[in-house]
């Protein structure tokens, strides 16, 4: 079955820490296999990601990759689908039903920018995709994108290997530990 | 027809900027009507977000109060329903069939936290709600709650009064300003 696999772009040390963190924690949280970090390499930033998914279960890798213009041109090469997360692109209802029949044969690689993006990856991209045309936040573009190509069944999974877990409570907080 | 808005628990200046930031403006772009801000008052934040909504126009109202207490029993007095953003709450897909319904007919206040959240909150919502039961972001809780509840149609809305407004490109970036 085909997988989705994120491309952070242009992470920056201190600055983005929060940000990136939860791109990246939504990306493992919402279904995709794994993240892939560009910009400055951020040690701290991927053994905190690692830990959270050692403690919660799944399977999801995190990488660093600098060079993200061969990354993504391998991906393409292999065969993959790119999708570009802009709010200068199509909105994602009009798009959205050619993505999820390309989904069915081929992975994808969602790309996430921060700063400013090169107009390079616009170019490379198969689809550029707005979660609506106004500006907000990559991190909710990546949730629903993802949600939105899952069509939802990504809430719903049960992550194998868990030492942690939540049983969901109406009030209160439930855990269990060293499961 | 009912509203929803936000209620962003606990901000602190400079640490929660760039993230309470994302909250207000997924808040705004994904069909919310205003969020108020507890926890520090931070005008620059106030101000960035209400200077957006001026730009990219529509309906969405930032406010401030220190007593989020008082507010979230105000709404419910007045016949609001309360919905407290969790990871340790029921999951989305088994509330969401209860939420729409009421929905229907009462206003929703979504109350979305920074740092350790009273249990006071948990007690007072009408429901606890998770986005997956995994640690992940406020942020995108926020965007996806707003859009399950919407059931995706707040993605296709035209806002109003809009000064800038993007139009969609396949590749590259067009942007229509002073409209």
């Amino acid at each position: 079955m085909p997988v989705i696999r994120i491309l952070r772009l242009g992470h920056r040390i201190y600055r983005d820490l929060r940000v990136s963190t939860h791109c990246a924690l939504v990306a493992y949280a919402l279904g995709a296999r794994g993240i892939t970090f560009s910009g400055s390499r951020d040690n701290g930033l991927m053994d905190g990601v690692k830990k959270i998914v050692r403690q919660w279960g799944g399977e999801f890798d995190v990488e660093y990759d600098a060079d993200w213009r061969g990354l993504m041109m391998e991906f393409k090469r292999g065969g993959g689908f790119v999708i570009h997360s802009t709010m200068y692109g199509i909105n994602l209802p009009d798009v959205i039903g050619k993505i999820r029949e390309t989904f069915r044969e081929r992975d994808i690689l969602l790309v996430v920018g921060s700063k400013k993006v090169p107009s390079e990856v616009y170019q490379m991209a198969d689809a550029n995709v707005a979660v609506t045309n106004l500006p907000h936040s990559e991190v909710a573009s990546t949730a629903i994108i993802l949600d939105w190509i899952f069509e939802g069944r990504e809430l719903s999974r049960r992550l194998p290997a868990a030492r942690t877990k939540i049983v969901p409570q109406e009030r209160g907080k439930k855990v269990m530990k060293n499961i």
